[in-house]
């Protein structure tokens, strides 16, 4: 074993959704070149939010060898332990606690899976979205109600609308936001999208592309707000209650990034006077949900609890993919998929 | 007035959705061509289904000077009282009830607005078929129970699958079913259709198309079936308790076209058994449905009292073209669209 260079693997996930399936373990150890070796970690880890907090016994047992570690997430403590690591890859999109000052300012390198949540994560706005344009909270009112009433669904309480008639917001033209745009467009809506460099030019998808500064001036205009942005010092509350009263009267609120992304209370107050028509809700300020949160049981809302992201064949399909394909970049020396701006936080 | 040709407009409904809006009575109106003048009926009238069963006053009073008639259906007394009928405009796509024997035998032009459905009711199908695939009614459950499980998610029960993911099996290719194909296809889902006369060709969204015969073969390899054909007495019960036995376990069952193509206590019994993941119902075998209906309360159900059509705005900026356009056509001697074979029944 001496000499030989180590990856350590570790992705049991506590979360069946996430859990490391047999066939990929066996594919990441049947792909080891000569001179690497591979250690599948046995432990349990928690693969939600950024990943795990607090790392197992078994990790940092084997870390101090380890050239590259493939979590969910990277805990400090871990990475203090970690003294010969050159890559981390995490298996989360968000990076916002893995960013503590010894990763910002050391030269490991960081990729994290952004991109492998889009296709899955736009389909759950999608699906989100749908479920009022076709009104189908009014349905369930009325079926639990036993009443059949189909002049309520051309009312404004119902807002029944064709995605060809929306006018789509997505805050964040990443991975995430191209893949949201992409389907709201390909059903002939109007996407709009707001990031912090809009110079980067125009992603798929999208018809226009504005900077962060622009946004008061976009939201009265939008349908659909979604947020689909990374949490950093600048997004922090970027719907807050100043922007949420500046909404369209009837636009739908889509988040399914972080909680902290907007003020949760101005949403709550919002939905409960009829100005906004729904939220679509994954992610909250604090997760798991407060037990006093007006959220559990507010109509207009979809609510799910952070999960827009899972997709148990695709997502591993996908983090295989990244894995294989980042390592052999990695021994080439080859410029690193999904790599993290740490100055940018994401 | 004497000398002048009448059309007949009789589209005011007793649903909201579905009641001529004040501009397109005045479109219609502004474009009556020199030698025509236009009748539009105050009294109400019935949009749902097939449209109404039976005249109003007012239309029986105006019909027999009628050269074309435009409604949500065709009552046999007000045809048979509309002598110098040569052509009908029905608002519906369902013209089963408009097809009694002095319909069937007379030259008498008759022309539907089934394509005009065809983008409002897939997009109702995507929205149903995504609330499945997402687990939103687990969401549902557990948001009530005010759990907070992310692992069910990932389980067989939840079923959480990718559009892409699936074999859609859209049973009726025409306007409707070329819809739906679309998307689903746009979402990189495989679709197969099923028409009662495949060697018409490959329709749009559509990789597969087959021979109605060939059905119970293609029935056990379909994630999602949807029903999307006109009622004919070669599709009616066309998913009968022995096909509804022999689908793919898991599958998705949306039927957006008429409660009569299908079981419905086979279904029930499907849903029951977990055999079928959901439903998407907007059509019943009996409508308003039945107060004594499992339907009102059985889990994994997307129900909505026959509303999968209803677009405020979209429908009749579709309708008025439709009417527009057919009027020119039928003044040319050019011939018009949408227009039903009496003998096929659709």
């Amino acid at each position: 074993m001496s000499g030989e260079r180590l990856m350590v693997v570790d992705l049991r996930s506590t979360a069946q959704a996430f859990n490391l399936p047999d066939r990929v373990a066996q594919a990441i150890t049947d792909a080891t070149p000569a001179g690497w070796r591979v250690h599948i970690v046995s432990a349990v880890t928690d693969s939600f939010g950024d990943g795990a907090q607090a790392p197992s016994e078994e990790s940092l047992r084997v870390i101090p060898d380890a050239e590259v570690y493939v979590g969910f997430g990277m805990p400090r403590a871990l990475f203090l332990a970690g003294a010969k690591l050159r890559w981390v890859q995490t298996g989360t999109a968000g990076v916002a606690t893995l960013l503590f000052d010894e990763m910002r300012n050391g030269a490991c390198q960081l990729t994290n899976a952004a991109g492998l949540y889009g296709p899955t994560i736009a389909e759950h706005v999608l699906a989100g979205v749908l479920h009022f344009l076709r009104a189908f909270d009014l349905a369930e009112e009325m079926r639990r109600e036993k009443v059949w009433d189909q002049s309520a669904f051309a009312t404004p309480r119902a807002l029944v609308r064709e995605v060809d008639e929306l006018h789509v917001l997505v805050v964040g033209a990443g991975g995430l936001g191209s893949e949201i745009a992409r389907r709201f467009s390909a059903l002939g809506a109007r996407v709009s999208g707001v990031r912090r460099r809009p110079g980067l030019g125009l992603p798929p998808g999208f018809d226009a592309i504005h900077g962060l500064s622009e946004l008061d001036g976009l939201l009265p205009l939008a349908d659909v707000v979604v947020l689909a942005t990374p949490l950093t010092e600048e997004t922090r509350s970027v719907l807050d209650a100043r922007r949420m009263k500046g909404l369209k009267p009837g636009a739908i609120v889509a988040n399914v990034a972080r909680g902290a992304l907007l003020d949760e209370a101005a949403l709550v107050d919002g939905l409960v006077a009829g100005r906004i028509r729904g939220a679509v809700l994954d992610v909250f300020a604090k997760e798991p949900l407060a037990a006093d949160s007006p959220l559990w049981q507010l109509p207009r809302v979809v609510w799910t609890p952070h999960v827009s992201g899972v997709s148990p064949r695709r997502f591993w399909d996908r983090l295989q993919d990244l894995i294989l394909d980042n390592w052999a970049r990695y021994r080439a020396g080859d410029p690193l998929r999904n790599l993290v701006d740490k100055r940018a936080g994401y």
